[in-house]
């Protein structure tokens, strides 16, 4: 697999990167943003962040909005921001151009209906490819953690806690926390997973967090996010926590909403909670 | 005059805030954002910057990319970003849709030529009409400093060299340096002000800075800048404060370009440069 560079701004003395490459996996051409902090230049490999963005989002909106580069340069971390579903003519989308559906919400499964298959396998992107691409042709170790908002959150934490050797530490942003009881993910899974109930459970945080474990979980949410009670149910993972002892800090942010302007707030606990972890 | 709420957002512990507001100067509704920093929620009134932004951007760009409000949480500094022209139905724009000229592009002069007169008047908003409103409806003192990218340079600059009363402190990211000598400047200029070039040097930042002066400037270019030479022209500038002892700080910063990712790792020196000077 190669890989194309798109643009390049410096940042924060360290490189703010993008690039397109033809998935094998996804069939299509993807894009994805690498912020790369200054050591990088002087020949030393660093760690590496994985932000998973939220519905209609692409690569560009968490290196644009959430302020990052600023702490992952002081701490010497990479940051990997891929977009958020395959791209490009020939990809099916949602028939009405659902914001929630398709385009800009792959929600981080492997589809098996139709027509979302031979596209959507989000959840193998992130896991496999892309990490392969990242760690083939950047200066990076083999230490990764993940993090994401929203539907990405809900990627963040299903991935993480379905992987715990590949990464060291999860976080959130306001997660879709329990996909199986909220219109998004009823929706999403429905269209991308059919009917089989079982599956889905695979890509629930609360379920999979109810089954243990013992990576560390930082989630932030806001208080006043407009989609608290109807489709992010972080009080779902809470239980789940509690009810299996994992080690969640799930801290609750009064005032606050589901916008980057909340995400620009918090990141850079989450980058240092990350960093420890490493 | 009123104005009316659009948006509110917590960020680093304050509200971001979006208003719109009928302009009696500009003959159009007007929109403006404004961030307050936690202190003014103690009942605290704070000193204001006021941010012009450059040539396509509206009162959005600066506070969604530029991560100026954890720096101004912190110095306890309010921010304001108006829109860069006026707006809406019944205004004048470039037939053409040029993105230079009309919309999105006021260039903070008084247009005295037809079809611009009537609404393109952001001289005197930005001076006059913009923070009437602000010390009217916030806690905030009488201390303003101005600053701006690019477009919004070259007003940060013009305007606050023309009103040393107003302003304790100025700066400019990749600012238009020399406007009645590049491309830019002369198309906008000629449409706005028409041929009289008298009136085109009163908004000419080097043109100014040749004429003295003694408020502190702070001046940040990128040297990968795409624009340096044919539009900014920084020298120009440079030159104006040599000839007359004017205190301008200038630095070039090697491989930055024109972008928000550049405006984002020096925004906070621009801040507490400001902060200093109150």
């Amino acid at each position: 697999m190669s890989i194309e560079s798109v643009s390049s701004n410096k940042c924060f003395g360290g490189w703010h990167k993008r690039y397109a490459h033809e998935s094998d996996l996804l069939n299509c051409k993807m894009q994805f943003a690498v912020y790369l902090p200054p050591v990088v230049s002087e020949g030393k490999s660093v760690p590496v962040v994985y932000w998973l963005s939220g519905l209609t989002c692409t690569d560009e909106n968490f290196m644009q909005k959430a302020g990052a580069q600023r702490i992952a340069a002081e701490l010497g971390v990479a940051l990997v921001a891929p977009d958020t579903s395959p791209r490009g003519e020939g990809v099916a989308d949602d028939e009405n151009g659902a914001y929630d559906l398709g385009l800009g919400a792959g929600f981080y499964v492997n589809a098996t209906e139709e027509p979302w298959a031979r596209h959507y396998q989000m959840y193998d992107y992130i896991v496999s490819e892309l990490p392969s691409l990242i760690e083939q042709y950047f200066p990076v170790t083999g230490q990764r953690a993940i993090s994401g908002h929203s539907m990405g959150g809900h990627g963040a934490l299903t991935i993480g806690l379905k992987n715990p050797g590949r990464y060291s530490s999860i976080s959130a942003f306001s997660p879709i926390s329990n996909p199986v009881n909220c219109p998004w993910g009823q929706k999403a899974f429905g269209a991308y997973l059919g009917d089989d109930k079982d599956a889905w459970q695979e890509h629930d945080a609360s379920v999979l967090m109810a089954r243990g474990g013992k990576i560390p979980v930082l989630v932030d949410q806001g208080e006043s996010d407009n989609f608290l009670t109807d489709q992010l149910m972080p009080q779902a993972l809470q239980q789940a926590a509690q009810s299996s002892g994992y080690p969640l800090d799930l801290r609750m942010q009064p005032g606050y909403d589901h916008s980057y302007f909340f995400i620009a707030t918090f990141i850079e606990e989450h980058l240092r909670f990350h960093a420890e972890h490493f």
